[in-house]
């Protein structure tokens, strides 16, 4: 088996790579600005250059192909990006061919969703290694999700599935950015979840959480919330409990329906740990039938973004067995 | 191909079984009582004789394998029933051995849980022909489903996916039965919905319902329901959106998770098509997020209760073809 692959990360800020041997991990990695408004060609380039560079500086031969990970909508055939998110001028770009054209063309290109690639990340490198099938969920700016079934990305009729941030927990409750009423990612999404603890700071006149942004209230974070919490900040350690509840009754309606009962959560919020999980996991079980309550895991991943590249990798390692179904 | 197969569709009040053909459907079929109150032995008795004689009524050697669909958990091997409903004195009843040492022990057989075994019918028989993948629910005594992926049952880890009953819309909402705050099926189930309609009643002294029932407000029934809404019964119409509204929110968050777009409507509930499925199909685009909106489709399979007896027969048809991933 060739022992390599180079896998990508493609961010709206920074565009990561890293070169990956199929049982040790990254071996190399290198990252740059994305430099995103400058429009898609300047990107492709971007992506083609640091590809090509840890080719070169793999031996001759041992590169299985090139895996990226990507925001926005992939299409079914795994080439093609659409309509990611803080890119200038992008539309739909054919990341395959553009590569391809750009390289010496003869090695594999695979393109996923970002979430996605860090459900696979984590199910050949990171916590998931340890279930055959589990749900990952991505804590960040907005709540992502990929769902691996016996080792395979399940990607759904059109390579869209996972879209855990958009599920409601209240058909009445608030609207997060996707006009969903009740998503989860209006709750746990970081701006959702920053501006709920601004509200509340009202009832709490003596939280850590003001002193550690010098009373800037706009500075505040997830990083702050975590931070004030292991001050023992009661309104810091409160708002995370609040989203955890919130993440494990979203986590319910999953394992019903797919039942799959490892829950592995990574992105930057899940950087609170116990302080969103513990609750998480005391909830979840009242949100599931009775005859599916055994086994029931949530575990986070520790790789942080490592688990992206080796995700990205792992696409191109797994060809079209990555997937569940016919590709 | 063997062209014939015997399908069972063992419910907790009726037994009934069909000779199926491959491509023509059902050749013939039979029924008597299940005697569920008799215990799992008489219970098993009275399936490897209904078997038994559609057997013996099909020409020698053209019957491929008995299937069964089941109420209560089916195991990952689908061989074993466990705590059905309604059934005294069952347990885990290992149907597949106790059919094959009571017939002649050469056919295959193949369990599966009810609902997928429905799922699995409307994708060969039914109004899920149409589409590779969709998600099927049952809206009966309770809210069942069942998913259909690249025409195979989707069935998670252990063989229990697809419990959209007891997804929730509504974090803080009613316990359902299985004690599931806001689960679906505490609105849909027929003895909520039921309930809904005699609660709103009291604003609505002129409503058809009560001459339907004569009165008697414990007859109401959803097809009480569905006959008053065909007579322009004002409340009887507001019950059905009201019901149709909660069962599209609830799709909205699996057509997010799985990004299947095809939903298939069966069960007694779903006798109200229009009344309650319009409702769902306003209300579906407004819980899924953006990029997944295009091609949803809700439609009511019309087959009725024998999309349950072609699944069955069905399964033993595809063999472990039947399921996505390893069996």
């Amino acid at each position: 088996m060739i022992p390599h692959a180079i896998g990508v990360d493609l961010g709206g800020t920074n565009l990561k790579a890293a070169l990956v041997d199929r049982d040790e991990g990254i071996v190399e990695r290198t990252e740059r600005s994305t430099e995103a408004d400058e429009g898609s060609e300047h990107v492709e380039a971007q992506i083609a250059s640091i590809a090509s560079d840890l080719i070169d500086a793999a031996p001759s031969g041992s590169v299985a192909g090139i895996g990226i990970g990507a925001p926005g909508a992939v299409n079914w055939e795994r080439t093609t990006v659409s309509q990611p998110p803080n890119f200038e001028d992008w539309g739909s770009v054919d990341l395959r061919s553009s590569l391809q054209s750009r390289t010496d063309g003869t090695l594999p290109v695979i393109v996923e969703n970002d979430a996605n690639v860090a459900a696979l990340g984590s199910a050949f490198y990171g916590a998931g290694q340890h279930a055959d099938s589990f749900i990952m969920v991505t804590l960040g700016t907005g709540v992502g999700g990929g769902i691996i079934y016996q080792n395979k990305i399940f990607r759904g009729s059109t390579g869209g599935a996972a879209e855990i941030g958009h599920m409601t927990i209240d058909y009445e409750g608030p609207y997060a950015k996707s006009g969903v009423s009740g998503a989860i990612e209006g709750y746990l999404g970081q701006e959702f979840l920053v501006q709920h603890a601004r509200d509340r700071l009202v009832n709490y006149p003596d939280s850590t959480i003001r002193d550690l942004v010098d009373g800037d209230l706009d500075a505040i974070t997830p990083r702050v919330l975590h931070e004030a919490a292991n001050q023992d900040d009661e309104l810091a350690q409160t708002v995370l409990a609040w989203a955890g509840h919130k993440l494990g009754c979203v986590l319910g309606s999953a394992v019903n329906l797919l039942d799959i009962r490892t829950i592995v959560v990574g992105g930057g919020v899940s950087g609170a740990g116990d302080y969103i999980l513990d609750p998480a996991r005391d909830v979840l079980p009242r949100f599931i039938v009775p005859g599916l309550r055994d086994n029931l895991r949530i575990v986070r991943e520790e790789l942080g973004n490592e688990v992206s590249l080796l995700g990205a990798a792992r696409l191109a390692f797994e060809g079209e067995q990555a997937q569940v179904g016919t590709p």
